[in-house]
């Protein structure tokens, strides 16, 4: 895709500054930029670069357009705009409509005409397929589950019966959605398995990494609502419930019946205890443990910054006595107490 | 499947109360449940839906029931009554037998006439595969692999060569049983590789998580014994052992040579060292690492609850001089001694 | 493969002592080995196993020779040594040249008539496979992607469109290579994607794990350095640059724009937080989260190992109060200050 600059500020907004027929061809970082790419400034450790800048126009606010001479676009948000663009001058590649000859789809299936259905891939009976819908190489589509409008499931994705997903959805290789809940009942020593009999349904615009797993619920469903980003290898337990626009760094892991609100932020490798509910702006920093419910918006963590190991076992043994440091302490307090009493 | 109360309870025990002839075609919970499906009472937090339950019939104890007019079947674990009557009445979906025509099966495999082989998957030479076996779309079977009878590979599952699984296992999508272990010798700064010749042994009534992984042994083999359940993107290292009906949830890791006892419990997110041994019956509480052989039943812990950040921050930079206060406090202590001395 | 003891000696050196004209077929623990098989002493443990060793050689040191009458290869460092006979002795099986009926690869794909194309894989336009390479059964290699001679994707790997992979790589099942970072510009409440235009880069003898993914970099590159080898369920997030010969053990997560060190090694589930540089010859241990910067080589830490429940569960009750026990002591050494002060 390519477009003039001037064609991109009436586009996406923002004040042009320079020359506007100047023609984009796709971003580039601001110390690779050619003539024909655009870039942007956001973070105040790059405005260094804008000396040597060799870009054909750089997407940056007032501030810093004041310090560089070149075509520019003048916005209040540079990589919410710079992102937009992005996403203009490179879209994903729109898959050829059609069935690949050795995709197996069910004749009992219903796959949108202009849905692309990849190599290998593989969709059971009474399954439905949006229009403009990509279900990639080797993806798996079971029976009675359905693909919203204009989703890709760019390969090897497994979705599991009925299953929904809704529109405009990103999910990467590996993603395995609705496979079956953890859970069993003890009887003795043996575990007897409990029948995960719901479903998992994801909104629109939900974004989910390669290998993550999701699983079906028990009884009800397990919901992850619209606009929910997902990174990799993250893991969500049964009938758990995520609120829009909540975002999931790598390898967190999500225990089973946890409800989560919305416009939430987790840190990568934290942990969710299960049957426990998260407010609405919660942000967990990285590595933490969230065991038990947190009713307010804010910052949580628990994690731990590591530093020179020789130093850190030191303090573990320590971290292992606390709690009689801490009675030694209160002995202390007292003592004193006393010694001050007699003194007076 | 369907049932009369009366059968179920003929079926699988328990005191009948109630209309015995009512069809029951379902499991629902109870808020949901209607005239022709069966719910259950565990925790007594659900107790105060019994009221408005509208259910065929209630799996409970004695003593709720006493507190409900509706049909009942009163038992001692309604839990475990109820997911035997939950698997009863919605049994997984029995695969058709038979070779699918995409399936890619060699000459030389031997493939059970009751068994299904799904779309896509691949049987190699000398790898067996037994009596109602389900092999999913996408799945591949390893040379010389066995996987016994009635064990369902659901999706895009992959068993290396010579690995063996018992009867009535359950695999779900992604899981990677029989990758080489992680094993090298150091070459200066090169890393030569150790083969890994052993092979993953699992036992019979296993479950194993999506994107689960279990490496092969180096050169002795890697045993999940019966029973054991894994949840989703657990990790499982070469030369592992673990013991009959071991639970594992998500995101555990288990280093090489780790041998572990029946019957433990591993929670979110635990870590386990390499090269330890962890006795029967015991239970690791979520995210915490274990990083020293337990020779008792119990159970064991190091994560740390997640509270407001702000605060837990000024705990991190306390911690991270917790044996320098530890050394203060002993010289007050030694002080107070002196003064107290004094004093008498 | 099978040779002489003789001939194992000439060709990977050490000191051969015993019956050179002994054929070994393959390799085995101590304790199991035959007169047929080689096997090591790499530990002290072991050393009582050399007894009752009935196995065709040994290698081992110097000093551990002297206890032991069988036939022997004395060498420096047996674990290298025997690493590199055993990798001899049982080399991967070399996969049949050619492309299997099932495999769909593009007629603009460029494959080397000695590469491998297993059942299933799918190989796109533009795409270079190496000499003798093995893409394995349901693997998939996007557009323009190369992979270098000697490289095995053993099977069901993916790597995205313009990724490189180097020579004698080893990809265990289910790792997916250049699946999109996680890069997102803020708009309101909602998450507005940043394209991810970058690719993946990987060099030579780098191993990678069953369902570790790597994401491909925003604008420059994600990328990995010879000799460097990942276990299962590892995230590398985008833009991560890795040096040569680093190590990281199952479910390491590292986040954005890091940079690593050569030699490095990172043990089970650590966690790297974003747009922070690490040096050569870092070691970091089990669980810890490298929260900032490492300049200096050595080793780092900040896991807590586990302990009973009850213990720990009264020490985390002290750590949150970390912070005013502090306060506390210095109070308390105010205090004595003044009492001792009064007495002088």
């Amino acid at each position: 895709m390519a477009a003039t600059l001037a064609e991109l500020a009436r586009r996406f907004g923002g004040r042009l500054r320079g020359v506007g027929d100047v023609e984009i061809t796709g971003v580039a970082p601001l110390e690779r930029a050619q003539s024909h790419e655009i870039s942007y400034v956001n973070d105040p450790k790059h405005r260094r670069l804008l000396g040597a800048c060799r870009a054909g126009a750089v997407v940056l606010t007032e501030a810093d357009a004041a310090e560089y001479g070149g075509n520019a676009l003048i916005v209040e948000q540079p990589q919410l705009h710079f992102a937009r663009i992005a996403g203009f001058l490179h879209p994903s590649p729109t898959p050829r409509p059609g069935i690949h000859a050795s995709a197996v789809v069910d004749s009992a299936a219903r796959v949108s005409a202009t849905a692309s259905i990849g190599p290998h891939a593989v969709v059971q009976a009474g399954a439905v397929i949006g229009e403009g819908t990509e279900i990639g190489a080797g993806s798996y589509v079971g029976r009675e589950a359905a693909i919203g409008a204009g989703t890709r499931l760019t390969g090897r994705v497994w979705v599991g019966e009925r299953c929904v997903i809704g529109k405009n959805c990103l999910l990467h290789p590996g993603a395995v959605i609705g496979g079956d809940g953890f859970g069993y009942a003890k009887d003795g020593e043996r575990w007897v398995k409990i029948p995960q009999l719901g479903r998992v349904i994801i909104g629109d615009d939900v974004e989910i990494g390669a290998n993550t797993t999701i699983d079906r619920g028990t009884f009800n469903d397990t919901q992850i609502a619209d606009g929910v980003k997902l990174d990799n290898l993250v893991h969500i337990g049964h009938n758990v419930r995520i609120g829009e626009h909540t975002a999931m760094a790598a390898c967190v892991g999500v225990s089973g019946s946890v409800t989560i609100g919305r416009r939430c932020m987790f840190a990568g490798q934290v942990g969710i205890v299960d049957h426990i509910d998260i407010a609405d702006d919660v942000v967990v920093l990285g590595k933490s443990m969230v065991a038990s419910s947190i009713g307010q918006a804010g910052a949580y963590s628990s994690g731990i910054p590591a530093e020179r190991a020789e130093h850190w076992r030191r303090q573990v043994v320590r971290l292992q006595q606390l709690d009689e440091l801490a009675r030694r302490v209160k002995q202390l307090e007292k003592e004193i107490a006393k010694l001050n009493e007699e003194r007076s």
